[in-house]
């Protein structure tokens, strides 16, 4: 929750300004406006040959769940090569981008999902700081019931399915949580 | 530039926090770190037969030139909900989305564009605040030397060349600023 203005230190007033449509965090002292919007996860699915290389997570959330290496897109950099810097991070993987594949919006955590295909360059990986283990997995080996995220899930089900046919249709979606 | 912590109030330094790779804005007093991060817009090639929407902006960058409905996607919506809102509010136009079709990186501004493709469900459009003028034109009547963003050229060039195939291709790119 933004209590003060981070431009000039004021209390803000949390409200709909002129011209607006919803409640922001406004300073009245100096004028600043501190929007709050989704943030993006680029990531990618590492292929080489017939396996697709995957990471155990030493971080929460999902500690010790497998995922595809992914994390939070930076400023100044584009979400393709945000993809390449965390499969480099988590991996120590070398991966060259193909196009985008999965594009998922989770509302109730604002956050937006692009994942695309990669070539994984060589087989030197390692796991990075935010990783237990990484490995290489064919599609009978993939950790279906140990995945951290839903979005890890649909993207490999849909790239396993895809390489069958060998033409990779780009797909985007919601996540929303499980109804209770 | 981030000066005070929205948290507590105290200035902040900007350094590489522990384990990270980046300068953030860090609050030494409270340990609130502010991350930056590149903002999404969101928005839609309204079709309606072979007729496309697109407004003429009354804002500020590229005021008076011509673009398709977008704008800064919001913390609890999905991009395709983000679209649709936006398309109601620069034109007061209802919009069906049917597929995701181009995402473009903009790095320079850290930007990300999510463009839909859409069907128009009437022709009862208006300008919202945001627009000057909106209106259904067909291919031959595209403004191509008054559109506002190089994005939105690169989706209507794509989108005219692949409504004469029928089949639409989803394109992800980058978008640089001209080399001086």
């Amino acid at each position: 929750m933004i209590k003060y203005c981070n431009s000039c230190g004021a209390s803000v007033t949390h409200r709909i300004p002129e011209g607006d449509s919803l409640a922001r965090a406004v300073c009245d002292a100096c004028g600043t406006i501190q929007y709050q919007n989704p943030k993006i996860v680029v990531g990618c699915v590492p292929a080489l040959g017939d396996r697709i290389l995957i990471c155990k997570r030493a971080i929460e959330p999902r500690y010790g769940l497998w995922t595809l290496p992914a994390g939070f897109m930076e400023n100044g950099e584009s979400a393709s090569q945000g993809a390449v810097r965390e499969a480099l991070e988590e991996a120590n993987a070398r991966v060259e981008i193909e196009d985008l594949y999965t594009v998922y919006s989770i509302p109730h955590i604002s956050q937006v999902y692009m994942m695309f295909r990669a070539r994984l360059l060589d087989e030197n990986v390692s796991p990075g700081t935010e990783s237990l283990e990484v490995k290489l997995v064919t599609a009978g080996e993939i950790p279906w019931k140990e995945l951290a995220f839903t979005m890890v899930r649909r993207t490999l089900e849909h790239y396993i399915e895809d390489r069958k046919t060998g033409v990779f249709v780009p797909r985007f979606g919601d996540i929303v949580p499980p109804q209770r």
